[in-house]
């Protein structure tokens, strides 16, 4: 089955944190691809994703990036497909440079943003599957088992404190 | 038609900001509900909010609070819908807590994080829509024909500097 | 004796604050009670846990959390017990994040916030032991005796500069 | 009835926002006494306030300062009851500066800090109301009794969006 | 004359502190265009305004955007001409959010950022006419004698204290 | 001789920053005494240090604490002699909590802050033996020669780049 | 009588703040000299300004300025008297960047930074005065008798609330 | 050949940072010379440094410093030249203090500024290689190869994942 979300990121460095969501979305059944572009070294490369990402039948867009993280807003300004921001954590603002980056977009061209670093992989994963679970119910169903899965964990983990 | 978004709000003190969302979601003609819901005041209605959410048809929420901005994270986790969090501009901290009140959300229950105060209402309404629209054409034509009219607005406004 | 302190966190991977907030409440032998109550992930057993709290004989809830830290204010919705949030230091922004996330409550619902990390657990048992103490006078007679014992060690510990 | 609650402000133009607080405590028909001591302009007379607090029947202290705000922090060190920390809006950094001077305190010395600003004022009012309600069933009454009002009024606000 | 430098802001919002640049431009005697280009409304414009830049004629880009400020970064990205980028203040948090968008930038393409807001408007200016100052000692001189005059009236300003 | 300094610090943990103000004072000669002295676990000592300070002979006091730091502006309210702030790094906030809890004094009593960690402490024995230097001409001279000794190393280590 | 202190600022728009320190050191009958000497524009006025202090008689200066202050450091590298900075209160950052600029100085040249804003400019006059008046009886009596007014006013100012 | 790029730091403890510029001017063949000029701790020397730059041949000079970092400013204030400046990384604010002290400049006198850190040290010599290739084709077209180049390397990386 062809891919639904495409997960991209600005350089190999953010692959720690964008593993997360292909995790998840490969827990869940859901085909994806995966690739590094990059806004700033990249930028043709960038936009033809963009143009062609609804085309190719991709449903959302995950894009992950640290710093002045321009990829999330760029690729969301040159596709109609929504687009989840990731900001990676950075090494001398720890990821508050990236967050700004993505997630103060004017208004017209929206970037969902996700939080900081390993958390917001995850969650980019997992709110990738619940935007495309809103028009899928097995999958919807899928998301559902694993949330009740981890809400067993932690009431069990109580037990070991 | 029956709604397809919930657009709710911590207090009637955040209307100016949600109402953007529903400008647009007017504009595209997007059938949505609104409603004053309190994470800290009305907890049993937010909850009873949730929970029928998606029976009741919905298929995205639009929640938006200030300061410490609990709504769009409790709300996303009682309900399998994809949840957009609006950080309202607060009066000390001009909206930096409501936003990492909302975005910074802990692996497992995602909130798709939009910009602090009005660019983030009116994109919240836009996300929607770009939601909606992956499994809507016609919606999305009218999403990218109000990209390509605010695009042209954009090229004329350089004619009056 | 039952339970007269709540201690509740948000992840196990809370418990290493958390569990220095329950050694000041075994030191003082107050009688408490610990579980993790996550309010994205157990958002059910944390409304419940917060409703019986008062009838189950509690006085004062001890909540931690971190990040987007949303435990300490939705328990405060649903108890009129006092709740003491104590803001987890976060992976990326060091707690700020928790911090702004418990402390800037809205008007109408108080969280009596201590400070981020291991000092904020520790703060949070003896806050938690003064608010029993002023209606204790045995209890805030063993707060005081801490207090003049750690007093004595600051100034011995003049010695060894 | 002698005064259960006393609240201090660092400066008279402090009162705008811990008159929140008052207004609460009168509302709650909870005796206080109100008071402007510096902990830099009036260091003895702060001192002298904390050492008799217990002794002249007060049960909590509501201290609210702004910039580097110890008044707080100080009381707190010259009591053994629980002191509630108010987080003054200050002038350039917007309360950030009293936030942290007042919520940051070591291990040992609680102060159980509210929101920046109005906000705080009244939960300072609320908490206090909460604290002594723990142990007063009719206190308790009124303090629920107030939430529920407001629980109402903003469900009604939903009605004129 | 054809233009040197090219002076864009991403919104016509940004005009106001975009024409402090022009103004010294124009005060320099340095030909200049000016326009409005977006980077996510305008995103073809602007990736052909970039690729063409330095075949027009220009020898610098002064790009002043507000929020997640992707304008000077992206043009950056596409062109070999050195470009400057001006941090235009922005509402929620007062061009914070603009200033790490437009200075973090990754290693590869360097954006030559000046101060947030008026300041920032008109020291791109001036560092255009340094640059290509280098290369013109004409020009030089006259952004030399523009420094002397206002030494002059700083000193001279003592006498109004 | 009797101590001209007294260097103080909230917590024995403040020592290897505040040991770097001590070097400076035994290397240019000035005699100082070094205490621990708890703003908030030794209240009472901390005001009988400050209050005795200038008939014991001390010209200025520096004082170092972290976090929730009212150990200088304490001291300060405390003594007419001036007193050097030094902000110890916390762990949380990197002693940007520290900062603005000793800069941020009110109109009325002055705290001379100096940087952050060990800069601050190294700086707070050079800034007290100007102040002393600026009565005393001999240490004023060996304030210089160091001065001129660290000039000269500066330039040294330019040739092993 | 010659100066003692001088008070300079970066640009005449700081003398607002600057006129407080002036008020101070006139109202404890300190003589003193004021000047515009901006770091940046007129570089050599403020070398020659510095170089020069000790030798015409200043004790103690103090500098003000406002966004990237250079003019409290680089005086201090130039004179070997104690320099006190004031961070004058920026129009996009509030003055954060200024007290950043000014209190982070490298170890071997320190800066007395006091608080943001006019409570630091008044406070540099005071601290000016408690430098000179821990060598000067008769100014230390009249700093106290300041200090006792100021907190007569304080306490008085309770009877109005 | 003289060189044309001058790079100065502050301390021999930036030149971690620094290294990374001079490596990209040696990678480009663009003759530079590099130095340690601390402006606060050999401000004559800077000042001769700049006053003397561009008669010596330089065409731009790189400043990097951390902390209070006034080198960059101070020379750009000194010499008619463009000033690149690098804000390093510092060990308690992660080069935030860096940053602003070196981007926040008045109008008047511009520092293009660059990323804190190893991205800055690197964007600091390419886009000196961008400035003076705005007027040498030979060097842009070395520039744009090295751009070239990280674009198939970025592009490669992607089949790593």
């Amino acid at each position: 089955m062809s891919a639904l979300v495409g997960v991209i990121m600005g350089s190999k460095s953010d692959w720690d944190t964008m593993k997360l969501a292909c995790d998840v979305l490969e827990e869940l059944e859901i085909p994806y691809e995966k690739k590094v572009v990059s806004a700033h070294r990249t930028p043709d490369l960038m936009f033809e994703y963009a143009e062609t990402a609804a085309a190719r039948g991709l449903k959302v867009i995950i894009a992950g990036a640290g710093g002045a993280a321009h990829l999330p807003g760029m690729v969301a300004a040159k596709t109609i497909l929504p687009v989840i921001g990731v900001p990676v954590k950075s090494s001398a603002l720890s990821g508050m440079d990236s967050l700004l980056s993505i997630v103060q977009m004017p208004g017209g061209i929206p970037v969902a943003t996700v939080a900081i670093g390993n958390a917001g992989g995850t969650n980019a994963g997992l709110l990738a599957a619940q935007l495309l679970g809103a028009f899928d119910p097995e999958l919807q169903q899928r998301v559902q088992a694993r949330r009740d899965r981890i809400s067993r964990e932690v009431m069990e983990s109580s037990n070991t404190l």
